[in-house]
């Protein structure tokens, strides 16, 4: 194979310049991608690209994809090892390339191991400065925001890493039409107060305020998934939490039985059906505890609460804890939007929201978005 | 011209089988139609039939739409008099033709001498038994249940009759999608606790319990419009209140004094832009006792407060009202819907939702009450 | 009702201002409207315009529709008599309003009396000149080009007015995409050699130097119908003809046995199910002599037979005939299009194109258009 | 990683169930895929599949993409040596997945080294039989059919493999729509008498009966490519060329030397622009030699000439060209098609057709074959 002859390898953090996205500990010489969405974007002339990589992964290996000039290119697999990935070759070497390189998979609570690390870069062309985004926009959710089911036949109903995605994902549509750089934090069947089988600790709020609070065991803790992060280092301008659809199907699930605590946990639902008061109010209060640990960690952000891609179960109860939260604390940069629920024509895999489910939900984000900026910047 | 000569004229209470659409004084011996959306469907043979009418109007004449077999067929200005205007002719006489004929405008609050009255039908067929539709349907709400500006080129700003329809209307969508009857109860400008312009005359709830209630003067009076609704006459499945966007319009908007008490009213905005609590109160509680008036006269019905075409201000509060109607009532039977957004490509004339932003609100709505269906008939 | 006191009637002809759709006699004190398509334009503003109308028919009553600057406002049925139709009111009299009167029915060769003859016009506003179109169109076919079943449910089989449009007509559309002028020559079942029935009187090409020549009857001419059509006062751009369809059926219908002159015309098959050569050859030479009157008649325009939108079946002895005339002539400036076939869900009634038909062949053919003008402007 | 310890490595001959797609050498122990659409399918079990597979290239190397259960699951580049690419993994071991491992890239006759060959298949599962497509469809064209385009940003204009495609491709689409078995035989450039350049031997007819004729080199002798093809193995139903493209360029493009010969070519204009007609008359023989070479390998089979995606230039001609054929042979089992033109909101990379024209490309054919079939089947 031919093979330009003036190719330099860049450890990663000697590239010129280069955009990262998604959160990561910034105090090293390389990068782990630890949620899906996360990744790289370059500017680069030259006929050649390649990326460096460490991975591993015991059962869920991570999928990765790729554009050039913002075009869809491609999508694969990644199995354990050190590898180098070509990106582009071929190309007339004088013209610059934007290049994106994303996770597609989320982080994986369920798989110690599954980790990407950007070691470096080999072109035989230069390194450009990359425009900022406008905005900045962090997206917190579940299962929906790991775009699981975005890939694959509507029938296929494994949960494996191949359905999840981030190039099929409301969440990084919103941010394109927005020209906005993108945070996503997000695990399947987890929410706000309790997993959908009603293990509560599967709640996000738990391990927001750190870089990568749920990816687990030793490997994740040595590439710094458990530090802190430093919330002043990157600060969004809006927070989009997209969390309740779990929360909604554990008043329809079997009780779970905690393994370490041995205690039972069920969210009840009474003869009628409805749902029992108690455990809603700890479904509301643990709303209003996140908004309120949000807000403690972005103090300027619009916070939005959008629900309802699967249903809208539990709509009333988040938007009265939204305006009892705003009652309370008088921050009055709070929000609650319906996205709209996934149509029988739009699922994807596994009973989830299918591409044009991702589309509706991204059109309806970015109108409220941008009304929300456009009159900030009045 | 050729006209059949076997045409039978039917003063229209001696016509076999035909449904009325909207709410009517039923001991009459003609069909007056108030509402937009009001009209009548028959099913009948032969080749012509043609119907008789009384119209009126000082400022603002109704317009008419007609559907052969469900197509849309024809739409047009109706002038004072007496008249007769022929449907179809020319067909198959052997065939039964379904023809739905509807008022394009809403009952008009303006103009008191408007209306449109059936007197008969004129044709050379038979009249055969018309399909109960699945499900009733009663909507409550603005100039978007008007329909105003789904007629006009995107400029057109005139407040005049032939911007308003039923014909595309987001509510008749949703009825025609789940095979359901529909009343509309609609007045442009007009809240739920205020008008856009601080005028707390123009709340809906105050005629809620007449036939047309708006519909003033002495011609409406003898037509019925100011009797009481027999609400055991026809029980809607549901009801859907899409009020909201004019009350949010009264806080950016001058007092009005009103002219008979010599009071102002205004809903006030502090400083910082945000709606004053005491005023918001009010809205909340305005929207608590319309439910309360809602279920009152409606026991069994679901009722449903759909919210958001033109601006999700008030979703909060609405949310906040319909929550805390729950709490303290333990009726369950009652929630709250946002409705997209029109996005920037979807208007209609006057500022106003367009076919595109009503299909798509019909369709979140569809998706909605289909699943309260549904679960209630598992 | 409420009217302006300062309406002013105009005869058609001293409105100072005013833009002809369609062909007709321009020596008369008024304009009669021949052909679907057909109708006036004005720039007017005042509160109310009227229009005065002299309406005719026997069995197949004519439709129109009006446009409000640019937006589709009415359709209906016109019946017999003098007539004032109000086309807008209570608007704002000082904005120039755009607007146009449509006939919708096609000139009707099965309805001596059939006519419309626009009078005067009523206003209290003033005319203002209307911008010239960029180009001029003519479109030559047959019930596709009457927009036959373009209105009407997918199961209407009657053959009436009220299924004819111009409102929803891929012809009207590709001229609205383009900025042109348009005038429709069409008449459903009739071909270029032979009518759907095997009647060869029903060809187009006869009665094409007429300015409506199938506009029969005493009535028509009086009108001007059959007086020569004067070609230099209107130049097209470029002519399109939509003509086959009708001609592929009658290979498929029993003989036609024609009253006056006691022959039997039939186009035939072969055993195998192929068209007879001699009869195909016929067609063809029927294209080729329609092409040469054509081009004698406009010796400047763009001449394009495209066909397809029911089906392909004469497309290659078309295309052959288009061929051979280049040839033969030397005239390069003949073209063929395929139009893409109606898809099974893009139907309208009578198993006619439908307006996702219509739609699409517009698309293709303002594609194909716009090339072809934008070469000649290089 | 965790790996299923059932593994079973298959040389791909004796994997008991598989389906071919595309033209290869079937006396081989393992299965080259020279042309894009290339590639195999299987039905299997088990929780894990893996690929064993021969690459090499020296400029353009090929790229892949697969299917499971009809969805898009990954697209990536294959660099040269041994290798083998999981599938799948981690999903139900029960159930039967169908997986399609598709060429992506043309066969490329600009690199003599490049190949595809499937060596076997490793799986802990079962094989099961696949069953037969209803229709086997062979599309021959140039760039267009090679997918040229569809990946890529609209203004990227490098001609290398990646912007290359089976997977978003019209010929690949109609086929899906009818339940159809596929055959790609494609280059990018070249046409039926011409390349674009009036390089007269890049000229699909020249290399049409062998099995991938234009992949040269010792490489691809020993795999096969030379070969002649073996038509009775395969009968298609129906053939669609695609061709002519080119040859229109190759009128307005600069003399082409040839180097072998010291002959120069040129297809002429005139001084107004016209063909010269000598050499459209070369043109249009090409054509019919072509069509008779097909039906000589193909006595059966529908062939359709299918044309213009990227502009109308040749319709005539191709059209004249069919029925000269048809007269001349009275084979009428031959036609013409235009397929739409490529719209400016409808491009993809380097001025070829996006994939939305490709999908409308494909409802057109899909409509006009789907007649074709049910014809034949009445």
């Amino acid at each position: 194979m031919f093979r330009s002859d003036k190719l330099i390898n860049y450890p990663i953090k000697e590239v010129p310049y280069y955009h990262i996205y998604g959160r990561t500990d910034l105090y090293r010489n390389d990068i782990p991608l630890f949620w899906n969405g996360s990744g790289i974007e370059v500017n680069v002339s030259g006929s050649e690209l390649w990326i460096e990589l460490d991975t591993d992964c015991d059962l869920y290996e991570p999928w990765i994809s790729t554009e050039i000039n913002g075009a869809f290119m491609s999508r694969q697999m990644l199995l354990p090892g050190h590898q180098k990935l070509c990106l582009f070759r071929g190309l007339d070497p004088n013209t610059v390339k934007n290049v994106h390189f994303n996770r597609e998979l989320q982080a994986m609570s369920e798989d110690d191991v599954c980790h990407i690390i950007i070691k470096g870069l080999e072109s035989d062309g230069s390194f450009y400065p990359i425009e900022p985004k406008k905005y900045r926009l962090e997206f917190i959710g579940d299962s929906i925001t790991s775009g699981e089911g975005t890939y694959g036949f509507t029938s296929d109903v494994d949960w494996v890493s191949m359905y999840m995605s981030s190039s099929i994902n409301y969440a990084v549509m919103t941010s394109k039409m927005l020209n906005a750089d993108y945070r996503l934090i997000s695990q399947g069947g987890w929410g706000v107060y309790t997993g959908w089988d009603n293990n509560r600790n599967h709640a996000i709020p738990k391990y927001y305020d750190k870089i990568s609070g749920l990816s687990w065991g030793i490997e994740n803790e040595k590439l710094g998934a458990s530090k802190l992060n430093d919330f002043s280092s990157w600060i969004p301008d809006a927070i989009i939490v997209n969390l309740g659809t779990n929360d909604a199907s554990a008043f329809v699930q079997p009780p779970f039985p905690d393994p370490e605590t041995g205690e039972t946990y069920k969210q009840r639902t009474e003869e009628d059906g409805s749902y029992n008061e108690e455990d809603l109010s700890n479904f509301r209060n643990a709303v209003i505890s996140f908004i309120k640990l949000l807000r403690k960690h972005n103090p300027s952000s619009h916070i939005l609460w959008a629900y309802g891609m699967l249903g809208y179960d539990l709509s009333l109860p988040i938007a009265m804890a939204v305006s009892d939260y705003r009652r309370e604390t008088g921050d009055d940069n709070v929000f609650y939007l319906q996205l709209p629920n996934t149509k029988e024509d739009s699922y994807g895999a596994h009973m989830h929201p299918g591409v044009k489910s991702h589309k509706l939900a991204s059109e309806v984000l970015y109108d409220y978005l941008k009304s929300l900026f456009d009159r900030k910047e009045v």
